[in-house]
């Protein structure tokens, strides 16, 4: 397995072509750098500059003095062979190349070359035509993108392994927004050396990922990427979406990334061979993410729908049936003291707490529910938009939220008012959804893989 | 057609079962109207009370001294029949009937009693069992849930028919947040005796309405619905959601509305046939009617994908494809000075700006691309975390968006800074989506419309 570690935690990092023009790649890296949370230190490069940011600049890594752990690499490419030599002579073995126009632009000289020197000094490198690395836990951050413009995520336990720059880094910005928490991010590019393998294996050993997510235009190398994602996913899920499924879809990613993707449904079949969940866009990846990361492992796939808005109700029961899964039926256990305490409601799936429905009557009801054998999870819709739901709600899902016994899943649309409870569910590892049917097929993904991987 | 003015526009509405619980729906109701800007006057009745947020209560509508145009009735389900017959005697010809515990709770007397009731004196009523109306021009709001949890939307072209009071007001506080504009809106409940097809005809009818959305869990009236939907889809779009599409669901719908839901391929066939958009989930109609609302009749379905991201390229076409739509081809008039303007830019479709795109970029190629006939609609990804898209790509995309030429629909992925851009054009009429696929899934329901129904 390769050692990544230094591209998440490297002590001193060199940044190779730092520009003074304030929009350029390499200065935007830098100043994130130096704005930033990171603990390292940060040697920036630049032949014609003293000074930059108010620090001082060096003309070549050669004339660092410190040992030097990771070089960021954003020159112009024909500048590339130089500037890995330099480093190969400074003895820096971990390098991300952000730098593009190299076989995706059809320049194989520069392509022959960089892969020699890697070769020879012995490097590892992530990219090149990549948006690099960032950790939220170490704030290691090569993304070179401002962060005015681009939020990076909180801490939490989802790594992201992704082809293309762009999708990855528009997918941390609105995880972000919407409150995901991430562990690692690799934006891989060409893989011209550390590929989508290998950062699987690594993200696999790695405590703080739960969840694996992967956007990947073409493998690199098959048998590779086959034995390490079984390996992986029997210990962590990977959910992963294919560009460039369609003929017309897959001509555009050689121009893109230089790859040439296969036959979609060789790729469909790789991955379920794999263990791996497939999803067939961004919002699914998305969501399944945070289901999978915040869920324990349900017994079966007997959902129990409990609701303050019947519609709901109606539309989840639909959703579940169309995705595969079954509607619990209710244990004795359930409907008779349910019977005895709310005799207004009926005792069926999915249970209609009714309009005026209180937060003591979603208590009574999620209390009997979480202790029945019947059901292994719980979609729990609550619309706070009606009077008699108290704000204490939250505390009461919260509570009542076992993770030894089963998932609880909540359905939370709304406005401001609902955003504000929504989020304060999730903080306490309890996944929210805004459509019934969004939720119900993350939880469809959930049950197949802890199916599919035999746990 | 039905004269449903009143629901919308009334000058002196009663509210009837006014309590002094402060929780209590009709007290909720008539605070709504004390706290809004609703210009017409409000009459609280309640039996017991002299006085209620400050304002004079009447014992009875027979009390006041006015003309009353509509009457919301709030009063327990006893009360109904004695409630119904003092509107009758006072002349009030247009009720909301908010009360639940009729057909749908068993109680048959109840039922043949109001319908006796409301025949008796030619009257015309929403409800029971319902949210009531709300209309986003004049303010008129009987929807009984507190604004702090409920925000009302703004202005707009949307309206909805909604059979499930949870699903119609959770929307209504979901699109508040999202920007989405609203024209009329209605709560039909058990739909006693105006129902979703008369609804429907007199949004067909409505100026401000520009797209209708239906929630409907059983139809009243096949034929009626028809004749209705068909004459009205030619006018303008209407998009469905059925609930109790799989048997599971149906059963639900019995408790829920008093419904009778019919099977599946039922309802899709006489959707097809009556011009109407189905969807499958309330996150596609939610994203379809803002589509719909926004654009122009395109002209056929070839579609032009310009990014700058290349995994957003990709994953577009993906979807392009896999929904029927079609890659467009440039033409000449396209392909020969995109040439000699950006060499460095390949001319395919996809078109791939790159990383480094700047808003000048964006401006020659959207320039080009709105003249080329080969184009039916843009679709136009920007990532505007990458450093040379300045802020004024807003208002390049506003100036090229000319409505008698193609459709624009923008693909805007991000957090915070993305979220005030996105904002900002569809403040300008320019629809924009989170996630390439359910733009292109709205664009099919757009061409599917208006191929459909042979503009």
């Amino acid at each position: 397995m390769r050692n990544l570690d230094n591209f998440f935690s490297a002590k001193n990092v060199a940044i190779i072509g730092v520009s003074r023009d304030t929009r350029k790649v390499g200065h935007v890296i830098f100043r994130n750098f130096v704005d930033g949370e990171y603990k390292g230190s940060v040697f920036p490069v630049n032949p014609n500059a003293e000074m930059i940011l108010n620090k001082k600049a060096y003309k070549s890594v050669l004339n660092i003095h410190e040992e030097i752990d990771l070089a960021i690499v954003a020159v112009p490419p024909v500048f590339v062979p130089k500037v890995l030599d330099e480093c190969g002579k400074k003895k820096i073995k971990d390098i991300v190349m952000v730098t593009s126009g190299f076989k995706e632009a059809g320049n194989m000289a520069l392509e022959k070359k960089t892969q020699q020197l890697i070769k020879k000094y012995k490097m590892q490198m992530v990219g090149p035509n990549c948006l690099g690395t960032f950790d939220a836990y170490t704030k290691l951050d090569s993304l070179f993108l401002p962060r005015y413009r681009l939020q990076r995520p909180k801490e939490g336990g989802i790594s992201f392994v992704c082809q293309s720059g762009a999708v990855g880094s528009s997918i941390l910005d609105l995880a972000t927004k919407d409150g995901y928490g991430f562990a690692k991010f690799v934006s891989y590019g060409n893989a011209m050396d550390i590929d989508e393998a290998d950062v699987i294996e690594y993200f696999g050993n790695d405590d703080k990922t739960k969840v694996i997510c992967l956007y990947v235009e073409g493998v690199v190398d098959g048998k590779k990427f086959m034995d390490v994602a079984k390996k992986v996913s029997k210990k962590k899920p990977i959910i992963a979406i294919k560009g460039g499924k369609t003929t017309e879809g897959a001509k555009a990613t050689i121009s893109h990334t230089g790859s040439l993707a296969g036959a979609a449904e060789i790729y469909s079949g790789v991955f379920k061979q794999a263990g791996i969940i497939e999803v067939n866009s961004l919002q699914d990846m998305f969501e399944t993410a945070k289901m999978l990361e915040k869920c324990m492992q349900p017994r079966g796939k007997r959902t129990l729908v409990i609701t303050n808005g019947g519609g709901y109700g109606i539309l989840s029961t639909d959703a579940i049936i169309k995705e595969g899964l079954s509607m619990a039926e209710l244990g004795k256990e359930t409907k008779k003291p349910m019977k005895k305490l709310l005799p207004q409601i009926a005792q069926t799936n999915p249970i209609d707490l009714l309009g005026d429905a209180s937060t003591e009557r979603y208590k009574t009801v999620l209390d009997l529910a979480m202790k029945d054998k019947n059901i292994d999870i719980i979609l729990l819709i609550i619309l706070y938009q009606t009077p008699l739901v108290t704000t204490d709600i939250v505390d009461t899902v919260v509570e009542m939220n076992d993770l030894k016994k089963k998932p609880i899943v909540v359905v939370s649309a709304g406005g401001e008012f609902t955003e504000v409870l929504k989020n304060s569910l999730e903080a306490n590892n309890i996944p929210n959804y805004t459509f019934p049917e969004n939720a119900v097929r993350a939880i469809k993904n959930l049950v197949d893989y802890y199916g599919r991987n035999g746990k």
